[in-house]
């Protein structure tokens, strides 16, 4: 087993939330964490000045998107993302298997075979192909800190036999992404637990990953439709398996409530894209619930989203302008609404890790839920 | 005759040069000067945060887009613009003139009379009107620092009687917004000198409105057309007619050219969209000319922009880095071309300060066409 990355904090006396930290080689973030997404090598939205300001301490880029546009071989020129996108703090890729999977499901424009995933780009249907050594190939010139092995992500509902079949394949994936990797640039390389609604998947899918050895453990293919409960209830299950003295990582997921759940159940790191997406959308995450910001009722409205936020936006603008500038098309509506949003989301689990260094999560909880409308 | 806001500094001895600066309710800008254009009350694709970075000291903004939308009524239960935008500094607000003007050479959807200009809403068709009356309470409504006169727009080419009846019923809403406006809020007004490419019918409009007496004195209806050479000519023999012991400032331009000449030619304040739209479209301005950014030689560029450019962009990003944030369609191109460019516009006009400063704009302006490619 490889020494891991991960230093335990604090364990909370009241479930399974905890605190911690994971070294990279481009520093230390403290868990649990949430990563603000930058897909394209760019949190939507936002500047690295930005992100630093709202206290962004890792965040997350996709190996599909980067690998099409621009292409993995121009920022290796750059020395690697970091150069690239102005931002110094840790970064974590994504390998790809979720954009393939989701290509596969919708538009079926993937194909999977043992070999890897072969595709057509999104942006001009080229015939595209990457193997799991390819995944960690481009991760490598991307320079990230943790990057992903190459995974096939199950739908929801799937058979017994299908989840089985792609939970196999995902190990077998996950050991040639171990043993491609060059070990010599300090990266972290995470396994993903795949395995489906089907725990005794999961216990095979997490003996086989630790067999290989990995700096971090993933859960993939959760909130891929099914319902919250069971989602919830494959993430506990799936967390009390998984090993303890590395870094637990569920992906893709997800509300504010997800989170607050998710650390319950012993989840060390979250992303997902909707802080960023919603706040487009003009959907704006408070301390007392949703605001949907073009409502009419906000039109004269001069207080900010949230009167308990400290960000940008909230210190500076009021609904009212806000409403004006989503109304009006304004590029500024993007920006003021993913910086507040983020930082609600980034805020959300700074003020969880304080709640379980003080051991009081439990009323965190309460409280959380208390306050929403 | 009004007191002057303007406090003229030092005169060129080369050219109709001149420094100075403009007092107002909320503060003090230097001249010459350029003013970022922040049409709907947002400059558009940067934050008051980045205006007050890149060193601007005054910004535009519009009585016909505030007007419609979000209403200047919403506005004033703001206490103005400056509180609604969260900008400290100094606003100026247009009339409306020459969106008014726009919509009817465009598409026929304004009519000009005695009493007004009814016209039609870009956004919904409603039938709206603005008397010079009306200019001066949206204005007022808005809080702005200077307002400008309800004007008539002339277009290019127009007969000289067209431009006479145009240049006359100007004056007379001149007159109109004059006797409008509410001495007590502190507000300037500008009145604005139409004439067309007749400096005869210029020369009649000064007197007129030096008759009535203003804050300062705009020349419009430039830019509309007309050759580059006569536009020059046009400004050069206005600006040498107009009282000097008050601000000139020149609508609607221009590109980094027009505002070297327009200084040269004793201008002192300057507007244009085109920073902010060219940023939008991937024209990024440089010492050295202009950069397209989408162009494929910049693919692998590491370098920035400008690299003489102190910029939050040129700090930070590459050529290649900004070539794929627009080839990705994102939102964060429209903010870091932005920036780029208005800092360009800004940050020409403080070297042209600088240079009549130490009365070498000659060799500034030499140096400055020079260095184009």
């Amino acid at each position: 087993m490889p020494a891991s990355p991960f230093t335990p904090g604090k364990q909370s006396s009241e479930c399974a939330a905890r605190l911690g930290h994971v070294t990279t080689p481009h520093g230390v973030f403290q868990t649990p964490v949430f990563m603000p997404v930058g897909t394209q090598a760019t949190v939507k939205g936002v500047t690295p000045d930005n992100l630093r300001d709202i206290g962004a301490e890792i965040i997350l880029a996709n190996t599909y998107h980067l690998f099409i546009r621009p292409g993995h071989e121009l920022i290796r020129e750059f020395d690697g993302l970091h150069k690239f996108m102005a931002w110094d703090r840790p970064i974590l890729t994504d390998s790809g298997g979720f954009q393939i999977f989701s290509l596969r499901e919708l538009r079926e424009l993937a194909k999977i075979t043992e070999e890897g995933a072969a595709f057509k780009s999104h942006l001009d249907g080229s015939p595209l192909f990457l193997s799991p050594e390819d995944a960690i190939m481009v991760q490598e010139a991307l320079g990230s800190d943790i990057m992903m092995c190459l995974d096939t992500c199950i739908p929801y509902p799937a058979t017994r036999n299908e989840a089985a079949k792609a939970t196999a394949l995902t190990a077998r994936w996950a050991g040639r992404c171990r043993a491609a990797q060059n070990r010599e640039t300090g990266q972290l390389l995470f396994g993903i637990v795949q395995g489906g609604m089907y725990t005794d998947l999961r216990r095979q899918a997490i003996d086989e990953l630790q067999e290989i050895g990995f700096d971090g453990y993933a859960m993939g293919g959760l909130s891929v439709g099914e319902p919250k409960d069971l989602m919830l209830d494959i993430t506990e299950q799936t967390a009390a398996m998984m090993p303890r003295d590395y870094p637990i990582y569920l992906m893709g997921v997800g509300t504010p409530e997800d989170l607050v759940e998710g650390v319950w159940r012993g989840v060390d790191m979250f992303d997902c894209v909707m802080p960023t997406r919603n706040a487009r959308n003009g959907m704006l995450f408070t301390s007392t619930g949703k605001v949907v910001i073009k409502n009419a009722q906000y039109r004269r409205d001069q207080r900010p989203v949230d009167e308990s936020c400290s960000c940008y936006t909230c210190r500076n603008f009021s609904r009212a302008y806000l409403r004006h500038l989503y109304m009006a098309h304004e590029v500024l509506a993007a920006n003021l609404n993913s910086i507040h949003n983020l930082h609600y989301y980034v805020g959300l689990l700074a003020g969880i890790r304080k709640a379980i260094a003080e051991d009081r999560f439990k009323e965190f909880r309460r409280d959380f839920y208390a306050n929403r409308c």
